[in-house]
């Protein structure tokens, strides 16, 4: 037996990064992923509907699935859609995903060049960044008040790239509690937003992963909801109303887009078996269980805004109260830096997002994405306690201050 | 609301394929797609293993999945490859995939540049044979006789190959139960062939996704299994013990080969939901069920096989009777052109895929594969009468004859 190790230099492929695998370690106060708190994951629901999936439908298994996903589950994202946003698609229009990365990541294939221009929100979803990247996207952020994107600086922005001979190809969003900003475009920008996009012959792809995390407050119609044209792309998700671990997101594209982006997909699309107890679960009990869901995050939002009126208020900080969501977005004095301060804070057990992080240009030092959602309001305050008293502690000893001169 | 079609012309990657979506229609008799018969699925082991999963576990649905998949499921995995395939590696070198389709795309992103040359078996899985294409691969057939790859016709091929400025990049290959002609490379040509790997710097990328389906005779030594230098890349399925729509596959490969073969992964893995029901639906009952299944598709395969003899043996063809798989290999005499009758068969009531599908120069037109795996040997016997009947019937109109200088 040959037992020499074999070398793979020169042997890989050029697209191929060597990436770290990511570590899933969490420190005792969590507050960086975005995960949707155990407790109110429907494991029994779950159970039930797939035993009525499965008793019905079970034998399909034996078959390869369908490629858009389980015919069942697809009607049921088109009477949602209709019924929460307002637009009308065909089951064939709907293309179920392993969660809305998936979702994301095809669409980006279909749309990017290596070396394309493309716009995202000024602070971006992470996995979404990374795998614009991954595409070999020039990413360029817009800027953002407490709103989101500011249309007039969005159409500047385009001339600018365009002058440079670097148009921008496509714009990607989370108009509905920004990831992670956690702000929600009012309609009036959505389709200002929108007659920029035709004047420029840039497509959208609108991600509404949250939308349905609404605490209070109006829901603002989807871009896709205001346009039929074509030019939105909408991506959206299960994992945040039942749990990440199922792997379900869908999209909705033009035809042309969807042949497109499937010519990327490999694996089959998701499990079939998991379709089943998703769509006999969300048939019987969606709505119920939304509600339950949202009356839960209000307590624990409300829990860790108190908590950083308690301890961050006299260092100057500010933070946003969402209207839903999964985050509140922390901005400290410009001295803060959160970017430095983020692995001192985990390893006394606190882990948080550095603005930094969501940056296309990596600024944002200032600024810390805070997931509320996870588990109760008593570990939010208690979080958020410990946070306050370690960064003071490293302020205090002058760690972690801004350089003079950085940004 | 705009609704005047928004054109995308310009405006898709290059890279992407604008594929005709594939439809789902089954002919009466489907002897075309590999699937696994769909009373053996165990519908009620896997309730109970879920139901055990998520009684321990299921709050964890609550976070992302482990980017590897599942723990205890790899842990499976090593015990499992370690008894049946003499091979030992770490959970931390197994990765759960989207079935071994998402297993094989990743691996193949990972060392495949557009235009580098790979070698896969004269006939070839269509599935791979599309992504390799996908992948922008030249990709050149080796030479196969009843027991699969002939090493001296492979040595042959990449040196001629290298002399054309070709040097193959690596080699594909299902060496057991070979899809589709159904061989198993005996393990002195293994042996062989991992020194000609060895000589000319080429790794193989080993898909064992039938291992498991042997209805007698002896398995072979995997190629990982001969050889631990990292030359060789392992994947493997739960698809056809269990069922292709769990989506449930697996790789293992050296550590830079993996972290280059996630750099591609988007999704964040198979489900988790899904895997709990595997896990501990196999840790009960893995070799029995595979027992079981083996039993059944023992009785379909003698079915066929008689049907052939019955039906097919008069005009002149050949056939196998494989020593497990899913597929038997017919091969027509030379004036039969399957790709053509393929269209006119499935219209008429039987599906099969002409040889000429699995070959990379498109050479095969008097080839079949019929799989033998899915319903009952009565509808194998009846759909096979069928089959030969419609091929009678064409024949002696003087359709679908070969035309004189075709291949």
């Amino acid at each position: 037996m040959s037992s020499a190790k074999f070398s793979y230099a020169g042997l890989f492929s050029s697209r191929s990064q060597d990436l770290p695998t990511r570590k899933v370690i969490h420190p005792k106060y969590d507050f960086v992923v975005a995960y949707p708190d155990p407790e109110t994951v429907p494991l029994e629901g779950l159970m039930d509907g797939l035993k009525a999936g499965l008793a019905r439908d079970g034998q399909d298994l034996a078959y390869y699935p369908h490629p858009l996903g389980l015919p069942e589950l697809r009607e049921l994202v088109v009477t949602k859609l209709e019924r929460d946003r307002g637009f009308k698609v065909t089951p064939e229009e709907v293309v179920i995903t392993a969660g809305s990365s998936e979702a994301n990541w095809l669409v980006v294939q279909a749309l990017t060049n290596p070396g394309d221009t493309v716009i995202t929100e000024e602070f971006v979803y992470t996995g979404t960044l990374a795998q614009l990247r991954r595409a070999g996207a020039n990413v360029v952020g817009t800027p953002l008040d407490d709103q989101g994107i500011i249309p007039e600086a969005l159409e500047d922005l385009i001339k600018l790239l365009t002058k440079q001979g670097k148009k921008p190809k496509y714009l990607y969003t989370i108009p509905e509690f920004q990831n992670p900003t956690g702000s929600t475009l009012p309609r009036a920008r959505r389709e200002k937003i929108l007659e920029i996009a035709h004047r420029h012959n840039m497509p959208i792809l609108e991600d509404d992963c949250y939308v349905d995390l609404r605490i209070e407050g109006e829901t603002q119609p989807a871009f896709r909801t205001l346009d039929d044209s074509g030019i939105v792309n909408y991506v959206a998700s299960f994992s945040k109303i039942l749990a990440p671990g199922l792997r379900h997101g869908y999209f909705t594209v033009p035809e042309d887009v969807q042949r497109r982006a499937l010519s990327f997909r490999a694996g089959g699309g998701p499990s079939q078996f998991t379709s089943y107890a998703v769509v006999e679960y969300l048939k019987k009990d969606m709505y119920g269980h939304i509600s339950e869901i949202n009356d839960v995050q209000r307590a624990k939002r409300d829990a860790m805004v108190s908590a950083l009126g308690e301890h961050f208020g006299g260092m100057g900080a500010k933070w946003t109260n969402p209207a839903g969501g999964l985050y509140i977005w922390l901005e400290m004095p410009k001295n803060y830096d959160m970017t430095a301060l983020q692995p001192i804070c985990f390893e006394a057990g606190v882990g948080y997002s550095a603005g930094s992080n969501f940056a296309p240009n990596g600024n944002g030092d200032n600024f810390a994405r805070l997931c509320y959602g996870h588990p109760s309001p008593d570990y939010n305050r208690d979080g958020i306690a410990l946070l306050a008293s370690i960064i003071e502690k490293q302020m205090s000893r002058g760690k972690a201050r801004v350089a003079p001169g950085r940004r």
